[in-house]
């Protein structure tokens, strides 16, 4: 199995130790799981090996991840920050009372409008990103009299290998501003001169789904090379480096194990050397790990409905969701984890596309999966669909949007209500 | 100009004959707007040219397209009758009062409860996709005592050369039941010993985005073959071909005009022919343009945030919408239209990368597109919008979807309000 909290007993698949095809019939599907054990467990590896390894250090949830009020209060509960990209987002988290000075606003295109409602909520920094921003946020905060804590987006011109849609860190990004071309060090001194705002640092985002901690090592390089040159130049010394991203988890059996606390260990002793080398002080060092907090803490439950095998073509199992829950497959042909829960300790015998809901042949959750035989009725369990599947669902084909069921120990409850054919209309005048 | 809808007065862009900027204003962006007497004009070539025609025909409007109340009501006033490929869709139309006798159900993966509220309703038709559900539909009928007019989805094994995710009529299928398998005539065979169902003929649907009415001859001679030798084999004869579909509309200047009225003429000619060769009697004829109904009536604006010229790399217009609001880009690459609706009497400059405002590399809108020189406060406009924009559109980012606002002569009124940031914490518990 994928992770520990994924089990089979008496023929049936387990999650975070409760029979998943119970849950499927008391909560009906499609059905988003929650294991809120594991996602404690996840922000609680950041928060340690963050707290014993770096002087000082700041682990922030990347909540476009999941965004719902129920996470925000666990995440703050487990002692993290928070990166919010919209006020949409920052909203949810006041919501649900998480600490304002522990946000950070992100975004390569923040509207004026909800730059002003940040600086009115009193959030901790906003990560600007390009000098529109710059001269818009010190605008605004000047009329809030405020001094805004702000830290500057860099791209440092890596290419992490990873999907082109998901790859960040190239000089070539709609996010921040170059290094290498000079323009970041002129981003910094316009930055510096602003009145009401306190540059605090910098940050960059070299992608997602990181296997390889030698990503984070050459990004760190620029960053602290670049701390010192500034210093050098312009004598300012930052305080904060933000690396962005955070580890990737194991979608399917091929991807490989991360010991995430070993690996901030080896980030900590490479920003150190990198630090001596460049006889700059330690920065707060900030990760914001988003996949990897909720991605395996999550599972979505559907039922099947028809069964089709095409002699001499192929063979679909269709279910009753799709790419209205978890577009990934049909954005980025992402991989996933396929099980008949019902089935579940029985052999994968032929193979078969799992077919989504909606009326677009690109509508698939996965293809060429080995199942046991599926009939009508079975339970189709996707693991590790935790990050992404619920923040990027959508209403195509008027679908309404499952639910979000925590499972605590022996308790379950409902963290977000299913979408009802009323609220799909809600809009409409 | 794409259309004539679409026009430039004192250097700005005009859209059914309004101002763009002004609009943008009075209502913020982004913003969705819908261009009532195109809709309406688009709805009457379909209904004038098979009226004209055919025998007997029916135009069906593919509500996937762009599914909200006030399009129902509009449809239902040029006398088309709706494809629907949900409930959620059902339960739209029918707040719209829209007749129910003149729905047909689609979808390849209808849940019971979804077929239930169909029968209960009182729908005309259900597309019945599968086995599976041909006998849902025959319980669940004869359990509220209605004899249910059907059709069956059938594949007629064409690959009519659109994209991959769009294309729908190949043997290697999610949808319907395959013709060259033999598996048709065994599913016709079925349904036609069904006690509550009565069936009524057949659908297929090759593709979306059709320029060539070849694929629908290719198609209608297919069905029409099937329908002799269902005739000859079974001794039934279907009274109805639903050829699904509908026209291609152009969402760049290189897509080519198609003279619907003129095509739909040449289809019932091509109709007739094929059921002389057989000797079948003509069937009543249906077509289900969505796109050609709405894409062309449709048009997105945008505020410029930002513009970055990255030296010798690539130049970024950073808007406040993106994937979330037209995730078409990002899923299929898909071509649009775009300018500067405050410049457009300017000569395109430099080439742009039109970013969304996601923290997401992949949320373009459109790459590579000549501008004239961008600056913060433009207004963007992306054309062609009408169909699957609002009806696929996400609250990736937790940011709010866009309104519909639709612009009548020298009116314009809200269709679908602006979402809240209290509607996105609405079902978080």
């Amino acid at each position: 199995m994928l992770y520990e909290n994924t089990t089979v007993k008496n023929g049936r698949l387990q999650f975070a130790g409760r029979d998943t095809v119970k849950l499927a019939e008391k909560y009906g599907t499609p059905l988003y799981l929650m294991d809120e054990a594991k996602l404690r467990a996840n922000c609680r590896t950041y928060v340690n090996a963050m707290a014993e390894h770096f002087e000082k250090a700041i682990p922030l949830y990347a909540s476009k991840a999941l965004s719902c009020k129920r996470i925000y209060e666990i995440v703050a509960e487990e002692g993290m920050g928070a990166d919010v990209v919209s006020a949409g987002e920052l909203y949810i988290a006041k919501k649900a009372n998480f600490p304002m000075e522990k946000i950070f606003f992100h975004g390569n295109s923040k509207p004026e409008s909800e730059i002003e409602y940040a600086v009115e909520c009193g959030i901790g920094y906003f990560v600007i990103d390009n000098p529109e921003e710059l001269d818009a946020v010190n605008d605004i905060a000047g009329r809030h009299s405020v001094k805004q804590k702000a830290i500057l987006r860099l791209t440092p011109g890596i290419d992490p290998h990873t999907f082109a849609a998901v790859s960040t860190g190239k000089v070539d990004s709609k996010f921040g501003v170059a290094i290498a071309t000079g323009q970041a060090e002129e981003f910094l001194k316009a930055a510096l001169s602003k009145e009401n705002i306190e540059v605090c640092g910098y940050h960059a985002h070299v992608g997602s789904q990181v296997f390889e901690s030698t990503v984070f090592y050459d990004e760190a390089d620029i960053m602290i090379e670049f701390v010192a040159r500034m210093r050098e130049k312009l004598g300012y010394t930052a305080g904060i480096v933000n690396l962005g991203g955070g580890y990737g988890v194991r979608y399917t059996e091929s991807d490989p194990h991360v010991d995430i606390a070993d690996e901030l260990r080896k980030v900590s002793e490479h920003i150190k050397s990198a630090c001596e080398k460049y006889d700059v002080p330690m920065p707060c060092v900030i990760v914001e790990p988003g996949r990897s907090i909720v991605a395996n803490a999550g599972m979505t439950l559907y039922t099947v409905q028809a069964v089709k095998n095409i002699p001499e073509y192929k063979n679909y199992v269709l279910i009753d969701g799709g790419m209205t829950d978890n577009p990934r497959y049909a954005l980025y042909r992402s991989s996933y984890t396929v099980m008949l829960a019902n089935k579940a300790d029985k052999a994968g015998e032929l193979e078969y596309t799992i077919g989504g809901r909606c009326c677009e042949s690109g509508d698939m959750i996965q293809e060429n999966v080995k199942l046991p035989t599926p009939e009508k009725g079975d339970t189709l369990a996707v693991l590790t669909t935790g990050a992404y599947n619920y923040s990027m669902s959508s209403n195509y084909n008027a679908v309404p949007r499952p639910p979000i069921v925590m499972v605590d120990g022996e308790n379950d409850y409902v963290a977000v209500r299913r979408e009802t054919f009323e609220d799909l209309a809600a809009r409409d005048m």
